[in-house]
């Protein structure tokens, strides 16, 4: 695999992520029902349209790579190539007018990602991953470095998760275990804090009930920017992963992580 | 206290905003090192900055005023006017690089905030609460319309709060009481989820650990945007509240809500 294909892919993964941030900003802040039925909510709509339009271009450019997208599942031939989308990343955001939901675009190669895209809509911020290069961030208005921080000891880490209610009661005690050796736990967030840890902001991020399209377009985001990103046990993520997801600034405090994570109420 | 009064104390609140933000924003993004000392860490030093600029706007400006700011405490003549400043609410937000933190100003008249201004200097969005007049929202790129949402019943209410953090002991089981009610809970926001709650995006709000700082120009935007804003026993909020804050949409599920705050367990 040249650099030259991935920067093909590139191109169409930036085309990709433009039309899908043409679909997704009409619906944002529009409704002021809260509505019962999931299905025609305006994060409902936006999501589909938007996975509609980046298969349509994916398929037109690339027809013999295979796409998996939150909401239409699995399509095309099977092979070693696989683009791997999520429209919306954040529903609960995009549902509560927050601007931090994203768009998540990634190419896998034989099982691996290979090409990883964080698209900000509405904040205009845009972070590229491409597997052995240095992670690129692209931003209208707000200001970022590439580069993760190297956070010395787990006492002065900062910890972010998207939301307690993705804890499963298996993994809420093992997280608490962690939130004990850190020095402060925020809130909120979904693929934007993966994008905040690659500017050096974050130090660790640990999540679980992660499907391949929410980590995906992390994985060469976070490795191209000087992190680790791997399942709660410190292994590489795969298609068959268990859907923990560890982001660390500093990869040399995995192991620490790791143990914390494995062993609740022991190690405190 | 007559509209020309509020209307020339709201040039001054909005110069202050502006101050704040032009001072602010370069320390939005700085640090790749997690400080152990909070002295010198960039939110603090931007905190300081920024009270400062908007304490001598008011000193020169209404010196017949006193302040009290979040950084620097209490200053100026005791009467019936009072300024209360939060620089940055949301320091969590700012220090991890999050731009949903914002600037919080209010005046209030013997005891009670009849202005209050959210500001959010990276989003570029402003809600201006004045009492007795419909809240205006200012916003340089994001949509949105002033109003709250009229949510019918509790089960289809979206929830907010900050973090699970500033619950304390007596709070966490009150909480999670009302979150067993809700359709959804998401976290994070500080003072912008009153903002996106003025904009029928959020339905509830209930937070504890709250200062005048933190709340006081939160009452005018939501009273003026069709919602209530209260403490947990549906009591108006006051200097002496005990710092617990419940915001609403609609103002006719207060009871229900107050009902499930205070029995935490029995009303499930």
């Amino acid at each position: 695999m040249s650099e030259t294909v991935l920067e093909k892919a590139l191109v169409v993964a930036e085309a990709c992520a433009d039309a899908a941030r043409e679909t997704v900003i009409p619906h944002f802040r529009t409704s002021l029902q809260a509505d019962a039925k999931s299905d025609d909510s305006p994060v409902t709509v936006a999501d589909r349209a938007a996975e509609k339009v980046m298969r349509s271009i994916l398929e037109d450019a690339l027809p013999e790579h295979a796409i998996l997208g939150e909401e239409s599942g699995m399509s095309g031939h099977e092979g070693d190539w696989l683009w791997v989308l999520d429209p919306i990343d954040g529903t609960r955001a995009f549902l509560t007018g927050r601007p931090t939901f994203g768009t998540l675009i990634s190419l896998f190669h034989k099982g691996r990602p290979v090409l990883g895209l964080i698209d900000q809509p509405l904040t205009g911020e845009r972070w590229i991953g491409l597997a052995g290069q240095r992670t690129r961030f692209v931003s209208a208005r707000l200001p970022g470095q590439i580069g993760t921080r190297i956070c010395p000891v787990l006492g002065q880490a900062e910890l972010s998760c998207t939301s307690p209610e993705i804890m499963t009661p298996n993994h809420a005690p093992r997280f608490a275990s962690l939130q004990k050796q850190v020095r402060r736990t925020s809130w909120g967030g979904d693929c934007y804090a993966y994008g905040l840890l690659a500017l050096g902001q974050i130090d660790v991020i640990a999540e679980c009930t992660m499907n391949p399209w929410d980590w995906g377009a992390l994985v060469p985001v976070i490795e191209g920017a000087g992190g680790s990103i791997t399942d709660w046990q410190g292994k590489p993520l795969t298609l068959e992963s268990d859907g923990t997801v560890l982001a660390c600034g500093n990869p040399a405090l995995l192991t620490d992580i790791v143990n914390h994570l494995s062993h609740p109420g022991t190690m405190g």
